[in-house]
């Protein structure tokens, strides 16, 4: 008899929430997709010819779907401001859960998720930061780990996206909570990942412009971003954003480290092809995040599988969701105020009034 | 109800054959492993650990396996020696076919499995020649198909193994066919598809050394090989393939047509990650073919199950396995003579005396 | 009878006065190199053998030096801080100057020194922004003058020293005005290059710490300085500064524009030579800024002889010199103070108190 | 009193003959070109520009040239018909000598050549095969010979032209001795370089094609050609040239040993400058031979000036340049017989009847 499989969910089925049910339907082999939920009646259209010939029943009311016989994990990948909200619902109902980055916009918001999650100890709660999951930047960590380039101490990390000329990016940015907790949110991660979850902000500062979408600007968003964290204990992490790249996603990685550098992706490419023609030599570069980070997602959906049905430990803690908000909101606050935040060692927030 | 998967069942359970059987079990949704044979018993006993308990059975006789209730396809993986016998059994006993790449090291052996397969015209049978199912490889195709390049006329292909210092490549050369047979057989079959499947060799000549492995020269093979093939037309394929490659695996191929050029893998890497120390910046290539094509295997059991299951073409012909055999043994035929070989304009075998 | 030559000197015979003199001597056709000065034993006693054979008269003082019959021009490359009191000293001679960057570490300094130039209109004067004429940024010019990428919106730069265990660069930062105006001073320029020398600083944030190093703090300097300027009009530059590089200089720059984006310099290579070994794919880099850029140095010196001998305009203005070196002092005391200062847009400080 | 420079004259002021002489006239310092020739009346009036305002004195007679008051050496770089017998000429007129590659397309001629120069061993004479003066070859060189490769034993090397649709290499060829000669020479010369120069061939097989410019036939030339060389011992070189490059010149080469490889030029580049644009990313790569070399030919006009005033050893001797001729003859010969030649031990040519 085959091993019993985990019993999972789908909520939310836009653009990336139909790729992990579709990665959880045929490249996850110990979990089974049983039932997906979507508010919107054109992704329930879609899942009706992907996903339901396949056995999996089909939501448009997400508590019915809690209900679920058998149910035991939920993916959530709607859009982020009802991210807490069913993830508190799904572990308060004794399921599993896998929450797409970021948990909420707002610090409080997903400091309540984890508090959930500590309520019940037996549960699975992984916030879906992707590229934890990636081959590289794992090897990149257990170089790390090794020492291999001494003490890390500067990490520069940007996540920039193609130009979507539609003004899609507009609409987006109106929930989004900005460019620094939905774009960036994964480098700060990095900064916590290669620096230690455990480090402690000393200031925050961010600057932004709107190069290509000034109507951006009614949602206090930019189009390019830089940030800069400074660490307790001399280290600094400095981020960029962009939402105006021609070539498509580069997103990028450095640690430097007082013996060596790691660098995750400085020549980004979209396959192995190179093409010679009168103009030189060029390749291309995927168009999105996913044609980056694919694998990295059913990397991800297979270990969170594993960890629930094996009930083994997770990667990394769900409590360094809420502190990569944190930071992610200081920097959106800088880029609104222009003023650099400052906190003590304990990481309470300072007002240094003098300054 | 979910929709019905092709029954299937994996053939040798050596080092690619524990893959195939892997990738079926695990990452190919539209195939359902169930059967699994090795005349070995190392093998059987790591099938009892990771086969058996999803519900795969075992077997240690072939022939029996072909009687597996409800079986509907194969896949060879076999040492090269029982490929044909293999396949014409399985296709025999009405079994979809797909057959790891040699067909056979003898082209009257290698023609009997199309034959075969010939008199069986519903059945679908595949050569795994896995670079046809890699993205960079089929992005190239697309691109000469649409006349990127022009008129494709000289094509550089090489598949040079890292060395193995075990002297493993000795005792595999007995059986390999040798190194044009073995490893340049991919690289012939990106002749025929880049250039075209219809191409007529006008000759071959081929060079070879024992630089490691002077052993090799008890089966007549080396371990540098360099081979030229002339196609009538005006086309020209060159090969290197070798087994002593200090850092890594490293396959590449370069399609030079007469407005631009495709290349293909010309910078090896294992992943996305560069390490800056103080000798230099540096990175790891793949140590194996695997680690090359890991992504072109998954996407063959996938597309060979598709086809299977719907009854659609398959991405190329079987006969142009026979073709790529037949230049191989030429190829090997000239290494070991010294003679350069010629073919008239219908693909026959001219001597010439006098040159 | 051939041409006549720019009479030229060489003040300073330190590391990169050596290379300026060695230049004029052997690599600038049209000048003639008569006369060095420098007030170290030491390095007189490497020009009486380098450049005294020659026909080049040396100095120990430099007044004297000025009074050389006939010279026309004067390298300047001694220490920093002489810079202006030489450059000044010789436009007062009437004297051409090339002055090594910056012109002093004090924007009053430098801007007397633009102001000794603006009363000899006949003279040439230029400060050594080697990057200039680097073949590489100025293909990125072209590009972005003719529109290539749109409006330069961004613009990434850094300046990385290898790794110097010997402690020299703590020496170093007596007098060499800190990592912002010794090292990101050449980005600085850059960043005034691509955006529009008459760009007006918004604001600026500089960021540090001393990662092996320590002792720099008694010269309030760092070893790693991160760094952001706004520019009024919706341009944002930030650089990156290391001196603990553990494979070599690493100077590299970004123009991110609404179309496209130029990299001058992301891989960095000592040559074309690539070395596959057991560890993998490695290239060495560059040791030092001269080996990254000595081809600009010689093209520097043969432009700086041109404009003088034929009365052509220099490529760039002296006033940007002094543009950079405010930048510069600005980010360092960003640095040393933890504040961001801020500028209206007539380019005048502000204080926000309030802030 | 500056040190005296060596009196040299250019021969032939073409493409590469007007690059020797500026070469000559501002970047070698310790040489001074006083006399130059040509018989074309356009290169005349070109030098009358370009150089007799320096002091070069012109001449449209060879002989007349070689009479120039002081003259010490000469730079040959006329047409390759002429090479052997100016060099001839210079030599026994007792001047140095620096002779375009090839000595002659005839091995009897390039011969003579060597003949002359023995009888007076107190001239330089040098083959000008520029590579051996370029940075990347002799990092190369170096690591090879300090084992870091272990045994050369495979080389790869190409000559590859960009498309030149003019059809300038048809007439070209008439006097070039085929592509063989004219473009791989060079391969040729470094797989003695590097395999050692006393390597003997033991057998050579050559193939080619018109795929852009047909009417190279009538020449018995080909616009790409691959070409093998064995060699005893153990060792292959293979090659390739073309004429037919999309994107510019690419010239590269491996130098495969049994335990690493050296590979110079993978990824020709312009310059460090990388476009990204919506079809991707972009480099440019040189149009043209001298773009790639350029530094090694200033390089090689030092260095035998050097030699030349200093009376000291030439970095390779000029024999081998006879015997590059001899292999570049006998692949042009089974270019265009399309046999493969044997050789025996000692460097005989042998005839195999039987094959």
């Amino acid at each position: 008899m085959p091993p019993r499989k985990l019993q999972i969910a789908c909520s939310g089925l836009g653009r990336m929430g139909a790729r992990h049910a579709l990665n959880l339907l045929t490249r996850t082999p110990r979990a089974q997709l049983v039932a997906a939920f979507s508010p919107d009646e054109k992704e329930l259209a879609w899942a009706k010819v992907h996903l339901e010939p396949s056995g999996v029943k089909l939501y448009s009311d997400y508590d019915e779907m809690l209900k679920h016989v058998g149910l035991e994990a939920v993916v959530i990948a709607t859009v982020t401001t009802v991210h807490a909200e069913q993830a508190i619902k799904a572990i308060n109902a004794d399921k599993h859960v896998l929450c797409e980055k970021p948990l909420s916009t707002s610090v409080e918001v997903s400091q309540s998720v984890v508090d959930a999650a500590k309520a019940k100890p037996h549960l699975k709660v992984l916030c879906g930061f992707s590229r934890r999951f990636d081959a590289s930047y794992r090897d990149a960590w257990d170089r790390c780990d090794s020492g291999a380039i001494g003490r890390p101490s500067v990490l520069r990390s940007q996540t920039c996206d193609k130009l979507d000329p539609s003004g899609f990016f507009v609409e987006y940015a109106r929930f989004s909570g900005g460019i620094f907790v939905d774009c960036n949110i994964h480098d700060i991660d990095l900064a916590l990942w290669y620096f230690g979850q455990d480090s402690i902000v000393k200031s925050v500062a961010a600057f932004g412009i709107t190069a290509v979408q000034p109507d951006l600007r009614k949602y206090k968003d930019v189009d390019n971003g830089v940030g800069v964290v400074e660490f307790w204990g001399g280290k600094i992490a400095y981020f960029y954003s962009s939402r105006m790249m021609a070539a498509g996603q580069h997103d990028m990685t450095e640690i430097i480290g007082t013996e060596g550098k790691l660098t995750i992706n400085a020549n980004p490419m979209s396959n192995l092809l190179e093409i010679s023609e009168p103009t030189g030599v060029r390749r291309e570069i995927p168009p999105h995040y996913y044609g980056r980070f694919e694998h990295a997602f059913v990397t991800e959906s297979n270990e969170f599988a594993a960890a629930c049905l094996d009930n083994t430990k997770l990667p990394f803690k769900l409590t360094g969701a809420v502190q990569a908000v944190k930071i992610g909101c200081a920097l959106q606050e800088s880029l609104n105020t222009g003023k650099k935040i400052f906190f003590d060692e304990t990481g309470r927030r300072i007002e240094k009034a003098s300054l």
